[in-house]
């Protein structure tokens, strides 16, 4: 039976469009708000727990999203996904970021290997490089040992990869696990090259490209401007650069390259943190089995991911209140807001993660839909939002939903007892504080002093932001996302979406423009 | 006669709503897209200019817009804030921020001063500190020179600044200007003051310790954490440390710290960068000049803004369109897009500056409004968001305004030429490509490749990002939400929405909790 169908065609949907609300403010003042808070919580990997007792969802809502999961086969979905199905409809491909972090259902076959063998396979390798640049086996050409590692490559090749290196650096630093420090170039904007190339030894410097099909512009033209500040140097590129790239691609077996590592069609830039695209450079920057224990709790999420039962399924659930909110409720936006600050470049990659996974205005068969889709998705680590934008969250005229991310230790564990708390206790009292102004509000004489409360947040807790714990995390957020594309009836995978703009850049260079496109090149004097 | 009345009594906003809306695809396909570009264009300060043709606007939204500004009397509100009315109703204070560039109407006196003296004199006493450090007469206790200047602030004490910096480090860099690197320290967070305190010498570092009250809890919490990590270096912290605070507070002639610069109740924290809070970190990070060169721009943004003509008013233009956006045409959030790597934390700062502003529900007089305020924010540089969020603001299923910023050339002046053309020309070909694919959109056979178009975008376009070219794109900005504020009847400089979250922070800190509250402080084991 083909289950892809619309959202607006399934009951289960009817009946959560006519549910009764339910009056947040009202639900989590007093005690009840604390039987909510011990009760609306779900297990997650790595001893995390996703809590959503500030959702305005009660018993009836969560059995209705319980029906629209079974309606909708989510899980069902979820199993042609990872036993290989070609879900990526718009490309004609499957879709196996999952499959990097441990197998989850049958073997799966694609360009005529086990894809299973060949993650493995490249993991390996990227182990045997890293361990000979750790060791000093793979020096420079005067036999020191490399100090940094440089990614360059756009969108999903520098997103995820640098917020999940930006997550681990002061644990790495804490723990000896820090091995080269990572940089990232991204922006063909030639100043972003140049201060990267500024703020580093070249000569004690790796470079990873990458680029699937060494094609993309920005990366390329980054590649020609780090070539040519090595040869500046009197150094050698060959000596100095390693590719993560597509096995049929011009930069595979080239002696350009100390080493290439592959990717394939079926891992989109934004799922690729867990393939070659983070796995090298992390692995460089830390050390491989750093890299594996992310691996780890990646797999432990997707694996929890199966479940059936929304209560025992964080992703799953998370999905379907997302989308309560986003079809039901009408909120156009979500925030999210990570108590922590090496999470400070995690929601933007999130942003990428969503916004084009699920920005999308036709279904999965190119039909138009009768219901919105993806939210825009921001957001800053706390507590410093709460001295920004949080004015618009608390008093704004918009309802914008919150998901929170809090941890009970810091990662490097130095802190201080000042006026009888340390840092981090203040920091998730602010947290919590922020989670029940939002939901309960506070009367006052005073009208600006007003807030009516009833917006909703989650939070996910955990102990500490490890590896796997990072990993688990960023697996909940892409398995969330792809069940809401399931939901939508979208494909998530695709992104035909940014091909226009590359279109008419390419003519704008070629000087074959005509109209507003040639005025506006005109302008700059192109 | 006051004319402080909300929006949706005014006659030229109902005439606005009935205004025919304009088919953004249609006008800006064609040569006539070529027209608009050239006369839709209005001079900014500096040599930039603000071009609005792909906006969804014609000449008779333009008189409509116009007859708003009249009829709301935008400009002579301007005066009014200007000349020193209490235009900060909450709190009731005058508002400042713009007299620290430069005088623009009468001589303001409070707290018995003239306050443009009051603002020189601040002036001139960081420079005379900060050329005694660039000069070597205050250096450490060995008698070395200080390298490094770390901002201890939160909020409008960080991200302006923070932005500010990171937006001329590398024009800097370049010609000389750079006399120390700059950090920042501002989440509570432990492991935020911990990553930076190991990633600078601090026997040769420089804490600006900013908080106008000396209450603030991050900041006061963090000032502690880093003096215990001077004293800890056997280092004197009296000899690393100055305060930006106000007169009265007990900072201000205090021996714990070399010098003291003010600020006032005038000048908000989200426009203060022009202050003594960016003030001094920018002065003693690059030089007292460079700031004082970013004032100037900033000024001649000011001055423009006196123009009662939309068409010479650039600020103002853009706060019109925006609000058109919003309460005519009903899109929720805006996304500033700067193409300048340089540019990367101006929007966090934005965000600040606009969701702060006017995310509000009560009017300046505590009344509910029947209209929505602020929209959200958000926004990365180009063309890293290509290859992240654009793929929704293309073909999701809302529509989200757009505000783009380019610059003729480079920073660094380092580029190559690669394929016939430079990264800036690759950077700009980009920007001018998106412009009029978000516009005009694109047909196709297949329903997934098609962009509707009709999604509208503005763009400032400058020479070269320089600090009075930076001034006067801030000054731009504060006052398009000025006049935003104006429109909508709120008070843009107030932030009764921070307040809640901050005294249930402080109940979880004092055990004084119960219900959800408790519940959550305990998952945290607080």
């Amino acid at each position: 039976m083909n289950n892809w169908i619309n959202l607006d065609k399934r009951d289960a949907f009817k009946q959560l469009c006519e549910t009764p609300k339910v009056e947040l403010k009202e639900v989590m003042t007093g005690e009840n708000g604390a039987k909510r808070v011990n009760e609306y919580s779900v297990e997650m990997a790595e001893g995390m727990v996703y809590n959503f007792a500030a959702k305005a969802v009660d018993d009836k809502t969560l059995e209705v999203l319980q029906k629209l999961a079974d309606e909708a086969g989510l899980i069902d979905k979820y199993e042609e996904l990872y036993d290989g199905a070609v879900i990526n409809t718009g490309e004609k491909r499957l879709v196996l970021h999952q499959l990097c972090r441990g197998q989850l259902g049958k073997d799966v076959f694609a360009d005529g290997v086990n894809k299973r063998d060949f993650y493995l396979e490249q993991q390996r390798k990227i182990k045997v490089f890293a361990d000979k640049v750790h060791n000093g086996e793979i020096v420079n050409e005067k036999g020191e040992k490399f100090t940094n590692v440089v990614q360059i490559g756009i969108g999903g090749s520098d997103l995820g990869p640098r917020a999940m290196y930006i997550a681990l650096e002061n644990w790495a630093r804490k723990t000896g696990n820090l091995s080269l420090e990572a940089k990232f170039i991204s922006n063909v904007d030639p100043d972003d090259a140049s201060a990267v190339l500024n703020s580093v030894d070249v000569a004690k410097t790796l470079f990873v490209l990458v680029s699937k099909s060494g094609t993309t512009l920005e990366t390329l033209t980054n590649e020609t401007f780090v070539k040519e500040s090595l040869i500046k140097a009197g150094l050698d590129p060959a000596k100095h650069m390693v590719a993560v790239t597509s096995e049929t691609s011009p930069l595979a077996k080239n002696e350009g390259y100390l080493d290439a590592f592959f990717m394939d069609d079926y891992i989109g830039g934004r799922y690729s943190s867990s393939s070659a695209v983070g796995g090298c450079v992390l692995s460089l920057a830390f050390t491989p089995e750093v890299f594996d224990d992310f691996l780890k709790g990646a797999h432990a999420s997707d694996v929890l991911a199966k479940e059936k039962d929304i209560m025992k399924n964080a992703a799953m659930l998370d999905a379907l209140i997302g989308l309560y909110e986003r079809n039901v409720l009408g909120y156009e936006a979500t925030a999210v807001l990570p108590y922590s600050q090496a999470l400070s470049r995690f929601p933007a990659h999130l942003q990428q993660l969503d916004m084009e996974s699920n920005g999308k205005s036709v279904n999965r068969y190119g039909e138009q839909m009768n219901y919105v889709t993806g939210p825009i998705l921001f957001g800053e680590p706390g507590t410093n939002g709460q001295h920004s934008f949080y004015q618009l969250l608390h008093q704004g005229k918009n309802i914008v939903p919150m998901q929170f991310v809090g941890f009970r230790r810091s990662q490097l564990g130095n802190d201080l007892m000042i006026k009888g708390s340390t840092s981090q206790a203040k920091l998730n009292a602010n947290v919590s504080a922020q989670i029940v102004g939002y939901a309960c509000g506070k009367k006052d004489e005073d009208p600006n002093k007003v807030f009516d409360g009833n917006r909703p947040c989650s939070i996910i807790i955990g102990d500490e932001l490890t590896p796997s714990c990072l990993g688990a995390l960023l697996a909940h957020f892409e398995n969330k996302v792809m069940f809401q594309g399931f939901l939508w009836n979208v494909n998530s995978f695709d992104q035909e979406g940014v091909q226009l703009g590359k279109v008419l850049a390419n003519r704008v260079l070629a000087h074959e423009t005509d109209g507003a496109l040639k005025a506006f090149s005109d302008l700059f004097g192109i």
